[in-house]
């Protein structure tokens, strides 16, 4: 009899474990539960159809449900939620249409995802106000947006979902006030990025309420003000978009450990404390890789790798799930802005680094070449070793050259060695020096004690 | 007394020496001979200039003849030509200003620069055939566009200079005609790179005539036909970019050694055979990152980068130039295209290597966001070790994505590194699986045999 492969949710992680699976072991059982009805779908993608720029939720689906049961031979059943794990008798406990069943497992992934943090608001509860953590909610933002026109919206928290949501918001004609708790937007891209990102906001007129708790909502049936350090202000919609926390609570239940950052504990391969039990995704951490140590960065790619990883695994042929550098984009109106690695001083000495940087502006193009922009790059170097730690990158073109460090860190190079990195240049892409080399470049002169 | 720092040429090499130098040792008296008017100026940028989207020649010089004297004290004599190098006695022969006169060095660099190869054709002196091999030449094909509206033009080489040349001639209202001796324009960047540029360019009106043979010009004072394999057709204005040829005159008629790729033999630290005699930029070879070999790489990274390196090493803190990996990008009309490291099969073959290729194409944002294009990537690596060896990158946006793969190269990385990397995503700058990230994949199944 042939072993049976049981994948607790069908996002990222949980999808593309399945799919590489069946596909490296045609003879492997592969059961799919996902408790909602959408699978494989890009939550990056809701705020840009709230925005109106995608027009069906449903083009955010990269596979079908039919696709993953017809063409990949994947037995996904939907609308079906794992209420129960139990690693000694190697079963699942699954609720769905109106049933409970037993399901046993050979091995097992459980990659349950993460969920909008819910802060302790007033109001919540109250129509027009969204946190924005699935599909069905995103639906709902767009039609609320759609039936109501909103004037003003409240957006609660400054980090990517929340500016984007202000971008989305705008662009449907409300004026957004968004509302961040810190001194600054973006807090894991480094004040370098943040201050440019904020002016941009505020020339696009987002009005940006820095340094501000806000203490919830109020209003008859439906949100009509938003509450925050003893004032309110109107508000016809508000979306809280303040961190997401891992879906922890079906693994801690089993016995499964949780590592310190609160997700589940994991090894190279993607295991668990039980062998032949694996997290993957939002739920579950990864080794970061220029700390060596756990992380949970609860974004896409390393999801989708992590599950691709372990469905080789468990289809016989074991493959490390790799490591994260916590690279992430996003955009702000026109702008860019990147980071990838250890960008705040404070982790990089808790790590036993001695962290030393640079921020630099260069244009993306010859400097008489047509269009371009300014560039503002930030890069971190441990002072005793050279190492590259980390760096961000933010302007109105040519963010993706965060991917340059990214590389940089993956190949754990330092910044004498990426200073010499021979990058593309030609006047309508690039000055000759690009401006990721002379940010190295400047950051080595500091090294060196220039 | 203070040391002589003398540098023949003022363009990226010499110039970037000689500020460097300079900086790091006021103390040095440097002198730099230049024969022409123009110094530190983009050749790059020539193109554009002549396309009407740089308004004045001027536009591409970096740094003024003026603010090299009098901001950075470098005594900076134009219209200056060195005749001769005497390397027992330390002196170079000057002819300037009517006289001849020996100048004394410490330190030489030569940087001699590269120039246009005239192939042998019938007409080269003809009005209206041009190579645009310095500032003066992109001034006169600007000039004669302007008074003569050329109908139809012929640009002879399907290099990069020759498709810039043909996008710029395309903008000035002529019908272009390509010739190209080869089956492919842009040999270096490979097939795969030549069919999507060759596709776009005849959507763009350009007639493109691969494996033909240019014989030569006729006309009237100016010309007015281009002939080729035995037939003839109508040119307004024909520019010949077929390639550059190292100036080396100098360097060898002085005994300084030439390598096997004809350009002047280097080490590490840029020094010719003689050990206070350093040479730079088009006109010396660097070593290629992959092959570790002698390379002739006549491009202005290399040059800007040497000549720094060599300008410290002069101060008194030796540092080595660095190696090539003749990465580069082009632009034509609305695609791009780049390359980087060891592409050509035949090439890694003949430097030990067992190449495996793949060519893979991927959208270069999630595939429910708007705007966006398809990027062709393809990536070379050695089936024995899986060492990375190089890649290309073609498409109309994103082509800047190779420096992902310069930095892998300059890290030596294998293909299962790269695919490790952790990319930006966000859906309005990459699929989850960045596009390099995917041919990455692909070529590490194919390495594994699958």
């Amino acid at each position: 009899m042939s072993d049976t492969f049981v994948v607790v949710g069908g996002d990222a992680a949980g999808m593309s474990a399945a799919s590489k699976a069946k596909r490296e072991n045609p003879e492997l059982d592969v059961v799919v539960f996902e408790k909602g009805e959408w699978v494989s779908y890009a939550a990056c993608g809701m705020p840009y159809y709230v925005k109106g720029e995608v027009e069906d939720l449903e083009d955010l689906v990269a596979v079908t449900p039919e696709e993953f049961r017809e063409e990949r031979d994947i037995d996904l059943r939907t609308g079906h939620e794992v209420v129960g794990v139990d690693p000694g008798a190697g079963t699942v406990t699954v609720e769905g249409e109106g049933e409970t069943f037993e399901q046993p497992y050979d091995h097992l992934l459980v990659a349950t995802g993460a969920t909008a943090v819910e802060p302790p608001f007033d109001g919540l509860d109250l129509d027009g106000v969204f946190t924005i953590h699935d599909m069905d909610e995103a639906g709902a933002i767009e039609d609320y947006v759609t039936e109501r026109s909103p004037d003003t919206a409240a957006v609660v928290g400054g980090g990517y979902v929340g500016i984007e949501m202000a971008e989305a918001l705008s662009a449907r004609g409300a004026d957004v006030h968004l509302y961040e708790m810190l001194p600054h937007v973006l807090q894991p891209f480094g004040d370098a990025v943040a201050e440019v990102v904020e002016e941009h906001l505020r020339a696009q007129g987002v009005h940006l309420h820095l340094d501000t708790a806000v203490s919830g909502f109020d209003g008859e049936g439906s949100v009509e003000r938003v509450g925050f350090e003893g004032e309110s202000r109107p508000a016809d919609i508000a979306v809280v978009g303040v961190g997401v926390a891992p879906n922890t609570q079906l693994a801690a239940d089993a016995g499964i450990e949780l590592g310190e950052t609160g997700a589940i504990a994991t090894d190279e391969y993607g295991r668990t404390n039980y062998g032949n039990v694996y997290a993957a995704g939002d739920c579950a951490e990864a080794r970061n890789v220029v700390t060596g140590e756990p992380d949970h960065v609860p974004l896409a790619l390393t999801a989708n790798r992590a599950g691709r990883a372990i469905g080789q695994t468990v289809a016989g042929d074991p493959e490390p799930v790799g490591g994260t550098a916590g690279t992430a984009i996003v955009k702000a109106f026109d702008l860019g802005a990147a980071r990838t690695g250890v960008v705040d001083e404070q982790r990089a000495r808790e790590a036993g680094f001695d962290p030393v940087s640079v921020s630099i502006s260069a244009p993306t193009r010859a400097h008489y070449y047509p269009g371009g922009a300014e560039l503002t790059v930030t890069l971190v170097a441990d002072g005793e070793s050279g190492r590259l730690l980390g760096g961000t990158v933010v302007g109105r073109e040519g963010t993706k050259r965060v991917d340059t460090v990214a590389t940089a860190l993956a190949a754990g190079m330092t910044v004498s060695e990426l200073q010499k990195a021979d990058l593309a240049y030609a006047p309508p892409f690039s000055p000759v020096r690009d401006p990721i080399l002379t940010a190295a470049n400047v950051l080595e002169g500091k090294l060196d004690g220039e």
